[in-house]
């Protein structure tokens, strides 16, 4: 099958391109992107140095909808929904990485993006990417709309939970430490080595955009409003994720209960790796690779249940996902392409 | 007047003689360090230079007590309460940077370190060295007790609102976020570079040797209990330490009371910078210097206040802060010989 | 086939552990670790969470015998000869990742190791593992003795210069840069994350053991005596190597001879990727991969090529590039288990 | 004596910020910076807190001559020579951390920085910034050129060597490694974090704009032509250079004769540590000082002697050494308020 990646100049379209060699099933035949339109893209990624007969491109729609047959959303926020409702209606299957159609509501989306939704019609149809929760429906889908970085992690840590009743409007905090490829390509004093480098510092306090796709997730499962306070900090490694959640529990569960409630809840799941209680994940173990780990304790004293989940923000947060998903949507066996442990150390 | 450093091989040994050079009422003349005693200090650490003719020697009371009128102590746990009782009899002043005249209660201290205090009777006389809480105690003091590193990040963080009484036992999360030279100079695998870089991870959960001091502290101030969930991570970078604090405060406190129970308790603190509301600090900006960085900021909605501190783990977090308690104890002026600012970037 | 890896708890051990489930042919088998014997490889190495049922054993030779057909030694240089002769005789086929079988001339071994070659008349036998050079001798070879890290990213860099016989005895400098995971999984205070970070430090300058190994195998390309002054830095990154080296080679050569010299050498070699003239390697670009990358420019003016190479030390430095040896051995595709490409950013 | 800091927004300027209020005799008055003309200094480097109530400018130069008696130039070349002159006809000293009043001769000048020179005429009468070299022409000097960072570091490493007469034109290579705050704190692909973590990579390989620089200084020592391979590296720290220079001595000099050059070289220098025959420097033990580090080794059998010198690019590279000057040019001991040692671990 061909493939296409829309706006492949980012890391999530590199990291696109660096993962869809390996699998059996695919080509990609076209890659677009504004501002390196005429370049080669090993020229742009060493690293890519396979693709050196490959060319960034202007997108076309028509010369979209010939070269391949799936295409990837790689663009920002905002720009996505300017080219899917196209891609749809030229009958190709649209994966999309950006945030445009994860949010149902589309005052929601326009209060925490800024913009008017252009498309809110799709939002019904689109199917949350995260296969560990949304699996069965992601089969057929002609569109998916992929979890950013932290809703996966967070998500991953606290679903069992949420399916469980536990998680209330006030008695969850999520703690996240995120790698500074998660800020992109574009440049930025943030992301500025000499800044970032032996550093780490909280930003977006009280206004990520992530906080109401997780709430949104959650209340899914839960069927039932739940309420995060969450806080990312930029962390100096390049790659990776980790998600601390505290949630007060009280009595309610023991750790029994709680291995119960993971081990069920992902038991067909083979990209998350439960590691057992009392243990935690460290980042660089799922470094390169679409693993989620997960780790618990549950502090009776304080009533209180910590779980941590590890991932790569790029892989299981964004084009390994995005590969699962098409996975899913095609029939193919969930891990083609995506097997790979993580690079360690 | 002469400093004895005990212990000096170690990480908060070394940044002792390199601060204690730009203080212009002391000098050191007594190093001791077991493994390495013979050995040139300038040979061990060559970013201490001007030690090259200072040697580390073995411990000897009779030799310490001649060397020098102050000696800090930069054993490990344990180790410090074998030397501290002579030194005191022998009449020099000590200031101890291990944790064993942290605690007041000799039973909370066995259960947590496992073994028995051989001097319980000098707990009541210890001042606990954290200047902008304790600050009038320490002048003239004998013996002062030298919080930890994330102690004191956690401490200035919620001071002021547990004076407030806003704090409780069920109210406080602190998630805390550490540089690996916290782990000191001793070799391990979580401080081994190919481990640790790249790479963030929770470690002690549930079982930190700090939270009684931390709670302790709190205790001291609020005149209740409270009771802190703690975690610390390993983040790859080697100095710093973040701590960001979530307190549920509900609809107690507002935003303008907030400023003004950090400007009212901070006002004569010199190392405390409040970074103002919504300002969150970073690690890179207090590095190398004895600076406490504060940020905060309240979610109304969820009811939360999160607060942020940063300190230089070797620094204010070690051996800068047993810089300051001597300072106060000699009635020199607090900030002498900590003049400099962070090393950034 | 049945793989055994001999010496697995280190770095390489786990990056062969890493690599081979992706190798279609084969199935790892057998995993020896004296120090860990009896733990499961997961515990060790959480990234290697699909060995969750496999645990390291001590090594038995008539055990190792019958568990594989095929070992990859991963032990200490000195270590790997006590084990190589044993199993070699009971029909395996062995890849040597040590140094016990690289040098042909024992008496230059026991120099450089400090110790007498146990087995000196397997020296004759060994293929030099370096399949970019020695390819077409591995087919069939009972004993490759895999080259060291800092030799393949030497060799590579010099070896069509060395064929050209523009390397004499006095006008090559090596000035190699590692990660610290080169140093392996030992704890040193060189490789404590405190001590190695933020830091590059030249070692070993004059004295290092990988310096006969390269004049070796330039020798055996040149045809005459080939003299490298080479100085090995650490550098704070996990994984990497790069070489840079300085070739004065006068007038002799231009550009475009240079530009065929490369191409030449490296046409039938799937993991060497020329970058061209004036663009030079970063070792990101091949983190996680097998491949090389090469970059040259001459300075006309100061008669001076200088040429960098670019690796991943555990990969196409050790375990990729033993892997590589084994397709070639067995005679499958060079390239199988091994297409992955880089890991950036 | 007030202090003027002319382009004070980048890193060198606030490296600046952060040595002089440990200067006894000076105070920082007047800082300029075009783009953040109206902000304070606390706002755009927290760690700079002391300066809440200076704000920066835009420069006038009838401002900056009321405001200050010394100026230091933090601009990029060609941006420095628009102000230096008016500012030294307004009666100021004036040190120059740009490249503009470096080399000589203009028409050398014009050729590597690609713009004419408008003000050749002080070329002359500009001493070189380097005190180890120049130190007795600073007295009083009116214009002060200091030196870059890798000339420093290379020009401190070879200087014994030029004087001694040893260097030619062809027998010196140099392989340069650089944090990546010598890319300044302009926002760059190279500099961006992802980007730079975890990779080495050499840049400008036989362009780079310090060749020049490095040749003027070692024939003004040396008395004949000298000529450098020079290779730039970026190496994924924040601060620090390591240049690891080869020159081809043959058996001109012993072992006792090195450490003689060096040793007399610099005597008088209080900021050069020579570590002595077979000992390394390394970046980290010189981190946020003015010191630089050398060490040497002479390999016989090659004929070669491999020194490096180690640096803080930010300050002996820039700041710290403007400040050393200007502590000459004012006739104040030469170490004012740069006594600080190291920042290590």
């Amino acid at each position: 099958m061909n493939i296409g990646i829309i706006g492949a100049s980012g890391y999530t379209g590199a990291e696109l391109m660096r993962i869809l060699p390996l699998h059996p099933e695919v080509e990609v035949t076209y890659v677009t992107a504004h501002t390196y339109a005429g370049e080669r893209v090993s020229d742009l990624y060493p690293h890519l140095h396979k693709y050196v007969h490959i060319c960034f491109e202007e997108f076309e729609l028509e010369r979209a909808s010939e070269a391949a047959d799936l295409h990837f959303i790689a663009l920002p926020h905002g720009e996505s929904m300017r080219v899917v409702p196209g891609l749809l209606e030229a009958g190709a299957t649209v994966i999309d990485l950006s945030a445009d159609y994860r949010l149902k509501d589309p005052e929601v989306y326009s209060r925490w993006y800024g913009v008017e939704h252009s498309s809110p019609g799709l939002l019904g149809d689109a199917v949350y990417g995260l296969p560990e929760i949304e699996g069965k429906r992601l089969a057929g889908a002609k569109l998916v709309a992929v979890p950013g970085c932290y809703p996966t992690a967070t998500i991953l840590a606290l679903a069992p939970l949420a399916r469980a009743g536990v998680l209330g409007i006030e008695n969850v905090v999520v703690d996240a430490k995120s790698g500074v490829s998660g800020a992109g390509r574009s440049l930025s004093l943030a992301a500025h080595f000499a800044q970032a480098e032996g550093s780490v510092k909280p930003y977006g306090v009280g206004s990520h955009r992530h906080t109401p796709e997780m709430e949104q997730a959650l209340r899914g499962l839960s069927g039932k409003e739940c309420g995060l306070v969450f806080v990312p900090h930029l962390v100096p490694m390049s790659r990776g994720i980790l998600a601390t959640c505290y949630v007060r529990v009280g009595d309610d569960l023991d750790e029994r209960e709680i291995d119960g409630l993971y081990a069920d809840f992902y038991a067909g799941s083979p990209f998350v790796v439960c590691l057992g209680r009392d243990r935690f994940p460290e980042t660089k173990a799922v470094c390169g690779s679409n693993y989620c780990h997960l780790g618990w304790r549950l502090d009776p004293e304080k009533g209180t249940l910590v779980v941590a989940a590890a991932i790569d923000n790029l892989v299981k947060g964004a084009s390994g996902q995005a590969v699962q998903c098409m996975n899913l949507v095609k029939g193919w066996k969930e891990t083609t392409g995506l097997e790979g442990l993580g690079i360690f150390p």
